[in-house]
């Protein structure tokens, strides 16, 4: 085959490598849970990623893509993930250029890497205007406009988990207050749930009890799917988008979720050029970030316009 | 000099004509109020704009570029601005290729062209990730990302007066709620004022009055400032923008509107990355919307991204 590319995704809870061929399949895929702080330090993190690399086939490779948990400098990639206090300001790119000496190395925020792996091979394929979303313990994102990856000013384009909602909302971790991500993360939700008398602890739990009709948890969707909304509804109109793809732990929730998120999204995105869009579940699951990281170097300077 | 640009700008009140030098500068300018309905049909408004370019002194043209009211069909340029009702579909881009054959005739939105005018020569220029923002009947804007104008799928993204600042808030003439449009409009905000006991009519006198410390005049300009800031943190968080530049007549209010507009700002602002925006005044006044327009056939595909 071609040569593949060395896929790598990193989180607070696992990291994951692939070999992934130029057409997006994954060929090979390993993954390992993320040691966590205080047991391990950041040349402990960089030596399990070594050992992560190490265990998948040797192969001669068109580059090395990287999705990891944010924040970090752009294109520079040094990396300070919220989730994994052992690396800040870790110089990921540099040691993995060490490492790979000749080859391409890049390395972006991991919502970025799944908003390209949806717009390359998942729910986006062949649209030029695309908002790939991750809802989870946070809510992330990417934008694709134009058929280009859009990075702003620092990298940081595509935080839709941040754009406004209920001005008056809830107070977000970044300062702010009604950001989408203070109302429909995943912590965030079930911690409304408890105060209205739900006894359970995780997001997966909430969409579980979802499912199995439980008032406060039917409830919880409905506000998470109605914070969505209106986000998206902002996004449609200030970017003209065609296809927005939801993936992340809560966007299984299914119809639960997206028949509230859809309800709100027309009842606001009412500019007739927004008429034609689409909100629909991510197509790619798991291995988004890491055919996204491939994307990165696959995809020339449609995902990647840096040096 | 080198060829300039035929700049037209064309609204519900005036329609303004230019030549625009490679450089920018605006050499020759006429103007004329625009004749209403139902005393002029499609033809008459035509005849009135050729009248209008006829002016202008005799050059050999490098392209025509044109501002208009929305909606309008986009590249294909059949107009249906919304104060102008004598044209429907109106196929202006046609007719102007007709007239100026071989050339290129580039047409967009207004409140686009005002964006690419202060981009490329006004308060955006020299950076790469700019919101322009026109506040006065409606709210309009266009987005320039990565050094490029952002089209989307239909000619449509930059649409910040339809970003959402208060879900349960005033209905939109778009049919949703809350838009930053249906709070900020000049009419929308006098109306406003009205309910609160004021007696004049436009927003230049409301502005006015505000400016002479008229309580609910001030507070009108508050509630403004306070709708376009959660919308610009909004937009800043997911576009990852370097400067917001707010032009239109409402943006003539001064500190009066900008004080309360950054206060909002910066508390909803919050993520690191967007401390170094600056939200500022337009820099180009009445002459934006005809530096733009030049800028769609200058710019090459900076500004242009169709055939």
């Amino acid at each position: 085959m071609s040569s593949p590319v060395l896929a790598i995704d990193i989180g607070g809870t696992k990291m994951a490598a692939a070999l992934v061929e130029p057409g997006g399949r994954v060929a090979a895929y390993e993954r390992i849970v993320t040691p966590q702080s205080p047991h391990v330090d950041a040349d402990g993190l960089w030596r399990t990623l070594l050992a992560l690399i190490d265990k998948l086939p040797a192969a001669r490779l068109a580059g090395v893509g990287v999705g990891c948990g944010g924040p970090m400098t752009w294109p520079s990639g040094d990396v300070s993930p919220l989730n994994m206090p052992a690396w800040r300001d870790f110089p990921l790119r540099d040691r993995l250029r060490d490492l790979f000496p000749g080859l391409p190395v890049r390395v972006h925020n991991d919502a970025v890497a799944v908003a390209a792996g949806e717009h390359w091979r998942g729910a986006g394929r062949g649209r030029q205007n695309v908002l790939g979303m991750v809802v989870s313990t946070g809510v992330g994102g990417g934008l694709i406009l134009g058929g280009r990856l859009i990075d702003g000013a620092s990298g940081n384009a595509g935080h839709i988990g941040h754009v406004i909602v209920d001005p008056e909302g809830p107070e977000c971790e970044c300062g702010g207050r009604g950001c989408l991500e203070a109302i429909a993360r995943g912590p965030g939700l079930s911690a409304w749930a408890r105060e209205q008398g739900w006894t359970g602890e995780t997001g997966k739990e909430l969409a579980d009890d979802a499912a199995r009709d439980h008032p406060i948890a039917v409830r919880a969707m409905n506000r998470a799917g109605w914070a969505l909304g209106v986000a998206i509804a902002s996004a449609t109109h200030l970017c003209d988008l065609e296809v927005v793809a939801v993936g992340g732990g809560l966007s299984q929730a299914g119809p639960l979720l997206f028949g509230p998120l859809e309800e709100t999204f027309r009842a606001h995105a009412r500019m007739e050029f927004a008429r034609e869009v689409r909100v629909v579940p991510a197509a790619l699951g798991q291995t988004a970030g890491l055919v996204g990281a491939a994307a990165f170097v696959f995809g020339g300077d449609r995902y990647w316009t840096a040096d």
